[in-house]
């Protein structure tokens, strides 16, 4: 049995042990005879794999209504993987989603790291810094590169910090974000986490 | 006598009472036989306004040590004008300077609300949506335009709330932030006081 993420440029996968990545427009899922559970964001896909037999899509088991209409379906399947906590997803957006008894309290999305750089140096070539993740956030700023820093990641911090715990951190720059956070759990595979728990519920029921 | 704040694109008057702007393009400095006290951030302005004895460069009379290097004059100006508390300027960019007995405690500069927009419209058509300055920000959204305008707006708040006021608003959208900071005092014209009272100070002396 595999486990695959689909995004829009790469298929995710997960054999329970390690992870890989194949590219949307270069790989063809009947190449797999394996069982595969998979959740997409790519809607391009769909008619490729509902012909494939051995390609289940896990979103047909999940409850929407706990969720929003417009929310992603790995978003959805992250909060699924916890009873507790924030999720903070750090890609091209940051996710962040509250989860209490496990019920999904609502989230907010904040520009990923490369968005807001390029929203800086749109404004002034003076802002036009890389963030330094590292910074002391529990300092003022009195330097611009800082003052950059500061304005993009302590404001998360701050609003982050006002939630319950525990914390979650997954997503390509998870480690990035894993100095500002350094109280969250770094979890790669907290979505593989979310699918495996879908399945494990579905076969008992 | 005459202040004026000049910015790149254009020279921002007020004399005491009412303020009016002139591009920086079509307007000539020397129409005015008044005494102007100025402060620039427009590097191009400078042989111009020097050759004129009526304009004089307030920023001359400014202890640059208490800021940093390579902070804008503007910024500085706005924290001369208050001796204790908080001063949002929501312009291109927002920035959020502390001033605490007189003193310049540090600041942080985050994404004016038009860079804002685009660095999510940036990262999907998805997220291209208006900020709603008036969303209720102690509700976890749950939906996609609430998520989004909680992800720019709320993270800010919180860091702001951080530091004790009283709170400044000033900038060309400090109208629309007001609804954000409605603890805040909606000041226009705080460059200009600031301005006064380095004038005042410098009479005295």
């Amino acid at each position: 049995m595999l486990l695959c993420d689909i995004g829009n440029t790469s298929y995710h996968f997960y054999d329970g042990d390690s992870d890989y990545k194949q590219s949307v427009d270069s790989f063809d899922p009947a190449e797999i005879s394996d069982e595969v559970y998979y959740i997409s964001v790519n809607p391009s896909l769909v008619t490729r794999l509902v012909s494939l037999s051995n390609w289940k899509d896990l979103s047909t088991y999940i409850s929407r209504e706990d969720y929003y209409e417009t929310m992603g379906i790995d978003r959805i399947v992250a909060c699924e993987a916890i009873e507790e906590g924030v999720i903070i997803d750090a890609g091209s957006a940051v996710t962040v989603d509250v989860v209490k008894a496990g019920q999904f309290q609502g989230g907010f999305i904040y520009p990923g790291l490369h968005a807001m750089q390029k929203a800086y140096s749109d404004i002034s070539s003076r802002l036009a810094f890389s963030f330094d993740f590292e910074l002391d956030l529990d300092k003022m700023p009195k330097n611009s590169p800082d003052a950059v820093s500061y304005g993009y990641l302590r404001t998360l911090y701050s609003e982050v910090l006002r939630h319950d715990g525990p914390f979650f951190l997954t997503g390509g720059d998870a480690e990035l974000f894993g100095h500002v956070f350094p109280m969250a759990d770094i979890d790669r595979h907290l979505i593989f986490r979310g699918m495996q728990k879908i399945i494990t519920r579905v076969a008992q029921c």
